[in-house]
């Protein structure tokens, strides 16, 4: 048996999020379909986590068993031919089998943009959430550093209390402008519901000046949804990549 | 009677181009309506050139004729209002009446955009044509330049001989990279029908090595299309603006 790790990049417009559901278009059920057509059997995929409806991935991974012989790159292109153009195979590669996608993963790193030009642009109409006022992206970089560090986050979680923890570790929060583009990068041991998307929201009122740089520490520290700001839209959100034993994936230089 | 020249951006995926048809969805047709909606009459819209289905806009210009008191940052927002997300205007100014967006033109700047990564981007699908092969961006500027000037574009015209005259001045050609997508930009005082889908279908040619250098300014000698490379396909194609007394407009620096 092989156990076979696959990295995707998916526009998730379209796509009622990561997980099979019956009758309804979802990124695992395109490309178990796609799977099974290429192999005969049905797999199971697993992928490192699930991405929500409208939420897409430059660098998400998943995993599978299976006793074909044939080698990662005809995979590769096998499969590719059997998917919708919206979802692509970037790498196959064989990893051991007690390699789990979810429990093996060490790091995540999200990215979400914001458009903020005046107008909104048409041509990213499904992949940023359109903020029309100007944003300060320097004071919102220095805002999203007290956020760094294990905590409980549960400001910043839409669901609390459904976990059993809400403690995780941020490694890294940026945010830059690339022209009108302003990106928001957070990577962490794991990442709560909503979480990037609430820290997002909350940056946004410190960059739109209507809230101080000391607001999200202070709402991190007051461990209540509400202190926070509001949960940005899904549709801005990318899962970048997923790192393994703390290694960067090679497959995320080839993309911007 | 005012003459009011507005500025428009648009992702032409899902319109049949341009130009008003009945029962199917167009930008003009759009435009017309969303304007119609606003000032009560349906008003003829006159663009600097139609774009054909699947083409795309950054800087189009289109002008109508209005009685409307309405000033032109309220009709610009009003317009935006009611035009689906996937076309924006950019920009609202009176002209002089004997403005005319399409005679008044001295010139228009395309680009055309290749995806030349190994493995599609499912972002750009329908931004851009696809090119898995490695592309020599360098050797395809070079090869562009041997295009301008003053000549009979005839062998880079699809529709040949159904004008009067195949004659226009290319005044740049320049082919860059950025990140895995190639652009080659073209700048004419006019367009011959899938004049810029010619020359890049031409230019790559010479950047995948299987045309030498010389290719595209021997194809422009032959005057015959069928010396010149493939037409590419329409999906990758932006009119970037429209210069008019050969005036670069302000509202191209809004965009990328």
């Amino acid at each position: 048996m092989r156990n076979i790790k696959l990295t995707l990049c998916y526009d998730g417009a379209g796509y009622h999020g990561w997980q099979r559901q019956p009758g309804r278009p979802t990124i695992q059920g395109e490309l178990e379909s796609a799977i099974e057509q290429i192999l005969g059997d049905r797999p199971t995929t697993l992928a490192s986590g699930r991405t929500d409806a409208g939420v897409h991935a430059i660098g998400q991974v998943a995993t599978f068993e299976s006793e074909t012989t044939l080698p990662p790159d005809v995979l590769v292109r096998a499969i590719n031919a059997k998917l919708p153009r919206s979802i692509r195979v970037l790498h196959a590669e064989d990893v051991p089998l007690d390699f789990h996608a979810t429990l093996s993963a060490t790091s995540k790193r999200y990215r979400y943009v914001i458009d903020n030009s005046r107008i909104p642009d048409p041509f990213q109409r499904h992949s940023c959430w359109h903020v029309g006022y100007p944003l300060d992206e320097q004071r919102m970089h220095r805002a999203g550093q007290g956020l760094k560090g294990t905590h409980d986050y549960r400001s910043f979680e839409t669901e609390w209390p459904n976990r059993q923890t809400s403690i995780r570790t941020i490694f890294d929060i940026a945010v830059s402008r690339h022209e009108h583009l302003v990106h928001v990068e957070v990577e962490a041991d794991g990442f709560l519901y909503n979480m990037v998307r609430a820290i997002t929201g909350t940056l946004v009122l410190v960059g739109s000046g209507r809230r101080p740089e000391t607001f999200a520490a202070e709402a991190l520290a007051a461990q209540a949804r509400r202190e926070a700001g509001p949960t940005a839209p899904p549709q801005g959100l990318f899962l970048l990549y997923v790192r393994y034993d703390g290694v960067l994936p090679s497959t995320t230089q080839e993309r911007p």
